[in-house]
């Protein structure tokens, strides 16, 4: 099977978050002749689908999205970023490489091998990746554990791919934290600050300890944590007045040396040490998380190595994806094509990549779910 | 004479600045039969007044406004703050004690005093001290200097007393500085800083390095100087995004061991330490000066002595007021009534107190103008 077709079809779907414009329809037509079961699962406004051929274990996910980014002014592109026309060898359009392709290339990689692999096999597509991600992969997750589709090893198909196919597996990301600290101080007369507390001079003493070392010199799999301070706001156009209050704002990318709960005791114990009254609001969109490497992260890089010749890296770096949910119930790690092009004018993928592609999930699938076929 | 009827006259004059509204006729109509020459200075909307009697040196100059803060809502007050009504045995209304009692009670000590002291007097009144102060004292002077009117010192008569007439004299103020520090960095992603350059952090270590050590311990006649962020902004609202500037605003006020072009320096190392690429604005409004104790000055303390029978301390506190351009010229020191109720409502003189100021004036003027008469 070729994974051109379907890849266009899927393009020629206008599903940017949340709308889906019959692109999991599009799957099912193509999963139910593979002997999939299909369930639509519509949470808010939002289209899901889950999809399984068989019951016993090893149980198998692949996970992705069919909603895309807006494509911006399509008269920036070459080409209608929904008429997944061919230029130059590569199929154009939103979705292209992140990751209608992924979707593609996994199914047609799935009719090519045999109806009788050992385990099971199940997709999780989602229609709100791009979005706020709140009625997608977290709710159908929760509806696979409380129907028995809970996987044993799920892989992602985000284009996880630098230069060549194949030369990048993501086993983790980084976790974000978002704080917003306010000190209180008491309001005066610059000339008299002995009478004052001045809460600006606090809160830079606190974002200097803050910021003055790394928070980590980065771990066996992850590049250091950051620490950023995105805004400091007073506002105080009286130059003879200390204020009252100052406030910042600060992001923290962090590995799995931390957690949010360990960022949000350290933040309240550096104000606690400068003995500021404050306010501390964190916000996590999403913990740091590893897949430890050992058999299925080995078995997905023998397969990439085998199809493509390339020795894949493992990676935890870049923004968060939906395997920040899927890590808490299973094993998963995200392998896909090249991602130079995504959210991006003109995005596409080749025509051979994306065939590589199959080729090399079809290698996965046989690495994953090994032994003999089910009789 | 007495001070009482000549304050009342002053005080009915709405002198809010730039306003003279009479106040300085009120003046001439009690100096020109003194024997002072009066000579009327107007520079903008600002009128202001030189008056001198005699020609020879020493030359004693005492300096005060007659412009006022305005009174705020009538309402507010016990009496309307224009009218001078006694009550309680005080004068009660706007510019009481800051400064026409001064001024009345300075006239009043000539009034009683031989015409023949040594020396000669002269009184330079603004019109414009609570104001910009910029067609005022400063332009006066300069006038002065132009006519061989230059004095060898001078009293200025603010209300400097703290709880007791003459507990206070002035004998400097403090310098105040503002800056403008904006720091330029490079904006980027919050998830990748090492490609960006975040100048919230340098301006964060800069600004604790500045506040980290006090500028000084004080000088024999000085409190500490002191240096207080009044405000950081950044004005940043997206979380993700390391912002390209970081604006401080500071409030320095500084003793006889700095002058604005030592901080702007200061500052500006503070800032090249860090490397950072920034603009730095400072804006002095007044430098800061002392009369360091001397013969002036111990004339002045023991005059107030012998009159009140209060020992004076010698001070340097407080914000700025026209000694600072008068010190460039002469030897200059403060004295006057206490300031309690200056610039609030129910601003009032007690009349005993304002009598026993004249006669300390008169003190003042017998212990600077020492020896035998002009015959
Ligand atoms: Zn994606
Ligand atoms: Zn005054």
């Amino acid at each position: 099977m070729d994974p051109v077709p379907l890849l266009q079809a899927l393009i020629r779907c206008r599903s940017v978050t949340p709308a889906d414009d019959g692109a999991l329809a599009v799957l099912e037509a193509a999963l139910v002749p593979l002997g999939f079961t299909c369930t639509r699962l519509r949470f808010g406004e939002v289209q899901n689908l889950f999809a399984r051929r068989g019951s016993l274990p090893p149980h198998l996910c692949f996970a992705g999205h069919t909603d895309v980014v807006p494509p911006g002014d399509p008269a920036d592109w070459m080409v209608d970023p929904f008429s997944a026309e061919i230029r130059d060898g590569s199929v154009m359009g939103r979705g292209a490489t992140d990751m209608k392709g992924g979707i593609a290339a996994w199914i047609a990689a799935i009719a090519g091998l045999p109806r009788d692999l050992p385990g099971s096999l199940s997709l999780l597509i989602t229609g709100d990746e791009e979005g706020p991600a709140q009625d997608g992969t977290i709710r159908v997750l929760h509806w696979m554990e409380q129907n028995g589709h809970r996987p044993d090893m799920c892989v992602v198909g985000e284009p996880t791919s630098r230069a060549v196919l194949g030369d990048t597996i993501k086993i983790g990301r980084r976790g974000s934290l978002n704080a917003v600290i306010r000190v209180h101080g008491t309001q005066g007369h610059s000339a008299y600050p002995q009478r004052a507390d001045n809460p600006v001079h606090r809160l830079v003493r606190v974002l200097a300890r803050l910021t003055e070392q790394p928070l980590d010199t980065g771990s066996r799999w992850f590049e250091p944590s950051t620490l950023q301070v995105t805004s400091f706001d007073v506002g105080n156009p009286a130059t003879n007045v200390i204020p009252a209050s100052a406030e910042a704002r600060l992001n923290i990318r962090f590995n799995d040396l931390h957690s949010s709960a360990s960022l949000d005791a350290r933040l309240r114990q550096a104000l606690e040490a400068e003995e500021a009254r404050f306010d501390l609001e964190t916000r996590c969109s999403g913990e740091s998380f590893l897949t430890t490497p050992g058999p299925f992260v080995d078995a997905l890089v023998q397969a990439t190595l085998d199809a493509t010749g390339v020795k894949p890296a493992l990676d935890t770096g870049g923004g968060t994806s939906d395997a920040r949910f899927i890590t808490r119930i299973c094993p998963v790690a995200e392998l896909g094509a090249v991602g130079a092009s995504m959210h991006k004018v003109n995005e596409a993928t080749p025509v051979a990549e994306l065939r590589q592609l199959a080729a090399l999930y079809a290698r996965v699938i046989g690495a994953l779910l090994p032994g003999e076929p089910v009789s």
